[in-house]
């Protein structure tokens, strides 16, 4: 089969579509003929030799893809070929899914734990499918599953129209959430507005805290979800309220915090950082479990939809991640198989 | 009545036993007559004006005591002089209690939420019930049932010889944790050996991360009790290992912290703070009950003791002061009524 293959650790132009062995199926695992796959930050810094995959796992990239099964391990009851439950999804030569991977997404074929693999959301395109695994399984495990963010809650997004963004904007919506922003362009910030969220924050020409604080009435927000890290680390202390909770899944803007840390007892904080990557494969399972019940039949009402700037052929992943290091587009950027 | 007053803000010396009027007693309070008060970090802030007491609370120092109720508002159920609960423990003059107070505890009298208010533990001496409720509401709320430590877990306890320290070693232990301690002297750390601490660290003469990571197998703890904060927030991070939670409950090394807090998101780890002062009386008295109901029966079966240092009366409060901020100390420091 073919796969993208980080030659060497650099820049966008090291990923080669190659041709490489089949994975091997284990007695836990299906097999997907991969159709889509969708490109994370993580994929960008893998490349670069910063992130390497968790032991054993794909050395190629790829955190998520769409496809169909090919072949179930002996273990796996669910997904079975001809399995009554999916017969309507499945084409003729089978079942089409969305998975959550720990690598390989980048290939023409990937082996997947069976706890991480989903059925195609109602409505959704197998291609868009692949747009939604990490982003879902990432916003819901850590905002909702750890954070608690509930209906009639303030929650502010820094990054709000990347992936995570603009799938994290719709679902807080669509549970009764009121949703803040920050944003580097207006451009930006009108499709945030678009997907929902009620207050939008450009922070190259406004103090966020400062707007949060105005938009609260002084009380500040109660949840954030962080890709920025150590720059913002004092700002996101600032702008929570009482009983407040930061979660941390990325550092573009570095890992080195210098903060008043008093926020913390004196408004009752709770800071948390977590990564999928690492999970154990049971947690992996809960978590996608989770989404199905929850994230799923948001889905498939039609109230959160996939959000896809633009695909590119394998063949081309390094353009690809030359416009996701360009930081110009919203939403998510696909690979086709 | 007298109360020991805060003159104006300063040093032990601005402390004075003055005539001063009684508190009024609302419908959802008890008044009790204290026997005994504890000092806590807190009132030295409060002396030096850095601490206020909550609006509406008493603005005589004292976050605890024990005594004798007098008198119990009239929509108060529990503690009704002659309770057939409480009549064995019951005197003559009434129900011997101890509590937990927002101020006022430096006092011959105190008007109390009756939600904070306590049966003295079993096996117990009236006075030294005094030295419970702060320590044993705040280890509970924060370790026990905000960070979940459990049975097999480990917990570093800084400042193991504090009033603070003393009882979580006893009731950590209680429960099947194993305990890592710091303190400041071979003295301090003796005496945390003899309540039962695993592994005793002498943060003067030793690396408390290095020494951690040695006797975890590299692992790192599961949870950390941190009354340093700033000073130690770095090295916090750096002692927890996966899952790890940190509760910060004081700044005795300032507020200020400068971290590589990639560790939260490679080691998902929680950080948290939260006072007991603040919080709601609902919530008070929820914490109140948990640790009647877990804290008690420890007390009760002689598996945690009240450690007490030293007795003052009243009327030397400051010279008690002096003694806390000398640092020299082990366990609590009583007043006595």
């Amino acid at each position: 089969m073919k796969a993208v293959v980080i030659t060497t650790p650099g820049g966008p132009e090291v990923l080669k579509l190659l041709e490489v062995e089949e994975p091997k199926l284990t007695d836990n695992e299906v097999l997907i003929r991969v159709e889509a796959t969708a490109l994370n930050r993580a994929d960008t810094l893998q490349r670069q030799g910063k992130y390497p995959p968790p032991k054993g796992d794909s050395e190629y990239p790829g955190l998520e893809c769409s496809g169909t099964i090919e072949q179930v391990g002996k273990n796996v009851s669910r997904w079975k070929i001809g399995d009554q439950a999916n017969k309507l999804m499945a084409d003729m030569s089978g079942i089409l899914v969305c998975v959550l991977i720990s690598g390989g997404g980048y290939a023409e074929k990937v082996a997947v734990p069976a706890g991480q693999v989903l059925p195609i959301p109602s409505g959704v395109s197998l291609k868009d499918a692949a747009s939604f695994p990490e982003v879902a399984c990432t916003v819901w495990s850590t905002v909702f599953m750890t954070s608690k963010l509930s209906s009639g809650e303030t929650f502010l997004i820094h990054g709000g129209s990347s992936g995570i963004g603009t799938f994290a904007i719709q679902m807080a919506k669509y549970l009764g959430v009121k949703v803040f922003v920050t944003a580097g362009s207006e451009e930006k910030l009108k499709a945030c507005k678009e997907l929902g969220a009620d207050v939008c924050i450009n922070y190259k020409t406004e103090d966020f805290v400062a707007r949060v604080k105005e938009e609260t009435g002084g009380k500040g927000v109660d949840v954030i979800l962080d890709n920025i890290g150590g720059a913002y680390f004092q700002k996101n202390l600032e702008s929570l309220g009482m009983d407040g909770r930061l979660f941390i899944i990325g550092f573009m803007g570095g890992v080195k915090a210098e903060a008043n840390i008093s926020f913390l007892l004196a408004k009752r904080l709770t800071v948390q950082g977590a990564g999928l990557r690492t999970r154990s494969l049971e947690k992996k399972a809960e978590i996608v479990s989770e989404v199905e019940k929850n994230v799923w039949p948001a889905i498939a009402q039609g109230k959160v939809k996939p959000v896809v700037y633009k695909s590119f052929p394998l063949s081309e992943a390094g353009e690809a991640h030359k416009l996701m290091e360009a930081s110009t587009h919203i939403g998510k950027i696909l690979l086709l198989a």
